[in-house]
């Protein structure tokens, strides 16, 4: 569906310059609420870009493995409000029965919800190990981080814009979705591989931003065996990557790079 | 309490440079999973860096309205385990109530939970207008941000660390807070302000990172007039700032800054 909202808007502000003030305009992202409900429930509410919803939708609903194939998401509905955007999602009978438990015990009322340890236990559940065979030349990272950049066509109206994008040697960019949210963008790329049943074993992710946990676990549950990112990972990262078998690069600048984990899927040559 | 886990940890990793790699070492952020928990079920799962885990624990129970005085959280103990921290804290009898009442409406067993529509304005709440009668010349918010960059202790040491600072005239960086998330670094300044009873009105809140909604909303709920940020604002942040009074000033590096609301708080002269 179209919406009215638009991911980037024009917005008057006054820029300062060495004590010197002129009133002008400047691009700005938008950022719009989004309710992800299921089955008539409120699952969770996003702040995000008002693009590519459906992506995010399904994207959403695989990371968070409330589906685990999009067949499952039996229906899907976007409704547009004063306040912001609902994504109206109904499930398989297969997966109601599931989500309703899980919903239950996360989230059940005071004193029969999660405690902190079974919480934690919930929040890190591993990610299957990655298999891909993939391996690249140092100069693919070079390339590919290029190919990201010309491919930000939101970012280069209003910058501060993320993007995720799913790249392979032969064809460059395969995908690449925005957002003013970096999990949700990688979340929006994970749904629109997915609805387009694009295999993810031979190419690599690609992000703009630094790599928290969850962007690994996220690529972790793509498949996809090779990420790469413009800036830095924490620890918990490193070791999840580490564990599920991710090569994790990052700090890819230029020429240089950083590798944290598996680095046998690059052709390193040592000094 | 003194934790085990340090915020940042030094870590193997290759670099590549020109396809030349050496072994060598970086030192990147820690993130821990932290379970916040209210008389014994958790709340939310956060991703955050482990220090000034009390501040966040007030910050964040201030931020979410769960407590609206520090006196009414009547205990907390923070817990180390294998897979995170948990932060276990008990509600005044004033708030239990409250709170299991909200918890109730918001997270109800599939089919009693919120819809879209009542989500999406649980989300939007309003914040109630700031009325800080606070002034500053230009000069002072380029004086405010190198004042800030000086007082980054954790991210001089691992990079890609945000901090969230609060700010007076004449006294410089009253407080700082860091953390791999900006808004827990905003939410552990909110906390540390307020165990201190430290009065908000005659400050500003300085960040290192880009203005989403919710770091506008928290700074409202602070009392804080003046919003001062490195990076640029999304389009809900300008509106709810200009909705709730807020000076929204981002942007901001060497000479130059940008003002996209109440512009009246700053002594602009135009060109």
């Amino acid at each position: 569906m179209t919406l009215h909202l638009s991911p980037v808007i024009r917005l008057p502000r006054m820029s300062v310059a060495q004590d010197v003030c002129a009133a002008g305009e400047r691009v700005v992202p938008e950022e719009t609420p989004v309710a992800l409900t299921y089955n008539g429930s409120t699952h969770a509410v996003m702040m995000a870009s008002p693009s590519d919803l459906e992506d995010f939708a399904l994207g959403f609903s695989l990371s968070e493995g409330i589906v685990s194939d999009p067949a499952d998401l039996k229906s899907m509905e976007i409704a547009e409000h004063d306040r912001g955007c609902e994504i109206r999602m109904w499930l398989s009978d297969r997966c109601s029965g599931s989500y309703q438990t899980r919903r239950r015990a996360l989230a059940g009322p005071v004193g029969c919800g999660l405690c902190g340890v079974e919480s934690l236990a919930e929040a890190t559940r591993p990610v299957k190990p990655v298999t891909g065979s993939l391996r690249l030349q140092p100069g693919a990272i070079k390339a590919a981080m290029a190919d990201l950049s010309e491919a930000q066509r939101l970012n280069r109206e209003a910058r501060a814009i993320h993007a995720a994008a799913f790249w392979r040697p032969n064809e460059g960019v395969v995908a690449i979705r925005e957002d003013v949210g970096r999990h949700n963008a990688l979340d929006k790329l994970a749904g629109a591989l997915a609805s387009a049943s694009e295999p993810c074993s031979d190419g690599i992710v690609l992000l703009t931003s630094r790599v928290s946990v969850e962007m690994v676990q996220k690529t972790g549950r793509m498949g996809v065996s090779i990420l790469v990112a413009i800036s830095a990972p924490t620890a918990l990262a490193v070791r999840v990557a580490e564990s599920c078998g991710i090569t994790l690069v990052a700090i890819a600048r230029g020429d240089a790079f950083e590798v944290f984990t598996h680095p046998d899927r690059i052709a390193l040559r040592t000094s």
